[in-house]
């Protein structure tokens, strides 16, 4: 089962390490991982994706949890949730192929952030399944190279909450 | 100074703790960090933006090519690159303010991508400049919960080479 995970975390040398640790091992692989900032200086906010047994990933939790530099755990699986992966793809342009490329960057909602004479660079956000179906479409035109955040994720807003 | 330094791993458990962990033992922070898919379901790219002494960071790019599961090192330091951020914002919305906050994220190029009766929760991307622009100014509104992917990077196409 593919599991979100987020942590708010110090933003200390160290801390990284630790949690990778308790995860590598478990034999967990993590399927994607972002630390970014937050509206606090001191903390950062990581967001790991990883498929795996549940009671595992129970231990898991209750290990991050103990862990001083871990200020709060949460575990979003099955929440409902707002799910963003960004990918930046740069994109082999063949001569006479760049007007249908831009086409499918606009059918997207991509947007073409830099261009040369050989390649174009795209930058792409979505849910996953959208950046995976947009990079299905620009293989056949040749993909240079592609790096992609992995996902971020928040809980929707409560839809039924009182003003 | 800012470094951008991108690596492409294998794909497997460990690899992240390995080198999470030499940054760490050299008392290196890591300012953001992500690890996202590749072309190539076996590598993922580790794009990690740190900041600190020019010599210290030489000794852990050498460690970083002597890990066996890091296929390639690539600093992107002094490079002209495409530099991405992407932010998930919850706003609190007071009575009166949707129209406000909705014509800010309209300047910004943002898009709204939930909406509930007391908070929006706002999708951007864009260098980290504009994200952290666009938080100022959602500040006064009252940001309830923001997470960001952290830098991902290309490095931009050759501008002179030929067809």
């Amino acid at each position: 089962m593919r599991h979100v995970i987020c942590a708010i975390v110090e933003n200390k040398s160290g801390v990284l390490a630790h949690i990778a640790g308790l995860f590598s091992s478990r034999g967990f692989n993590i399927d994607s991982l972002t630390v970014g900032r937050t509206e606090d200086p001191n903390l950062s906010r990581m967001t790991i994706v990883t498929e795996g047994d549940e009671a595992i990933l129970e231990q898991i939790r209750k290990q991050l949890g103990k862990v001083i530099d871990v200020i709060r755990v949460m575990d979003f699986s099955g929440r409902d949730l707002v799910q963003r992966d960004l990918a930046l793809v740069k994109v082999n342009t063949p001569p006479g192929k760049r007007p249908e490329i831009v086409g499918l960057v606009d059918v997207f909602r991509g947007k073409v952030v830099d261009i040369s004479q050989n390649d174009m660079v795209i930058e792409l956000s979505g849910p996953e399944a959208k950046v995976e179906a947009f990079a299905d479409m620009m293989r056949p035109f040749g993909i240079k190279e592609m790096v992609r955040t992995g996902v971020v994720a928040l809980v929707r807003g409560e839809k039924n909450s009182k003003g």
